[in-house]
């Protein structure tokens, strides 16, 4: 991304550094009204899971070490709930959580990933928004992959864009 | 251990509780006191590593997110240093780390453990100690007894107990 592109909104850009996935993107909208789009469940189930699924209920508890719950639901209905701690909360700035726990400090069955969300103010209302998603293998990353990570994320995150960026 | 035991010093006692480790103790010693022994470094290399291992360096950032290193010496002087971080801390009462990191939040090569630690006041200086070891699986829990969690754990319990509880 160009430092001078102020005044493009730039798409999801994802790429892969050795056990992480990283999404990057420019939203026109503040770095607050973003992470209350990560922290408040009425603004989560939005835009967290891309269509034709959805998210059927968000349960935050935003501290650290306060447990997560956000339920997708399939378009037959099926609802697969994803568990997470929170490890590091600065509001407005920077959220981390993992999916290692299920609540303080209660191991879930497979540490796959953290997420260290970062929302940068870059000016004109704009906010850079990076997603990194840190695996403990190498296969788990290829995995995530596998699983579409670079197509289900910037889906979910154009559905973010469409209601932080709505005026 | 009895609640009418109030003269009586517990001996380090270790249990299995599916994925976890268990050992308690009673200490004839403030909270305050157990949580400086775990928490300032040239307390830590007093007692950490059972002899005739010795600690060789221990830092420590005690705050959540906060990196750790222990550095266990062989007695042919070899070094095995022990990175972790610590994801809760509530002075002389708590505190939480795991191996699942080296820093914040940088996935270690394989999460193995989960460490509670719990400092209880008993009334008259004495403190009911609590570390709870939790694995991922229970094949790292039994890998950890195999490695002999049931006589390290106690051995360096007693050293500090030797070191806490001396007047």
């Amino acid at each position: 991304m160009s430092a001078s592109s102020t005044n493009v909104t730039t798409r999801s850009t994802t790429s892969v550094d050795g056990r992480d996935l990283i999404l990057v993107r420019e939203f026109e909208a503040s770095p607050d009204k973003l992470y209350r789009a990560w922290t408040e469940p009425a603004l989560i189930t939005q835009w967290f899971t891309p269509a034709p699924w959805s998210t059927a209920k968000a349960e935050v508890d935003v501290r650290p070490g306060g447990a997560s719950v956000i339920t997708m639901r399939s378009p037959e209905g099926t609802e697969f709930p994803n568990r997470g701690v929170f490890l590091e909360v600065v509001p407005s700035k920077k959220l981390v959580f993992t999916d290692a726990y299920t609540s303080a400090w209660m191991p879930s069955e497979k540490p796959f990933m953290t997420v260290t969300l970062t929302f940068e103010e870059i000016g004109a209302g704009r906010t850079r928004y990076t997603a990194r998603v840190s695996h403990w293998t190498v296969e788990d990353r290829e995995k995530h992959e596998q699983m579409g990570f670079h197509q289900g994320w910037p889906l979910a995150t154009e559905q973010l864009a469409a209601l932080v960026e709505q005026r």
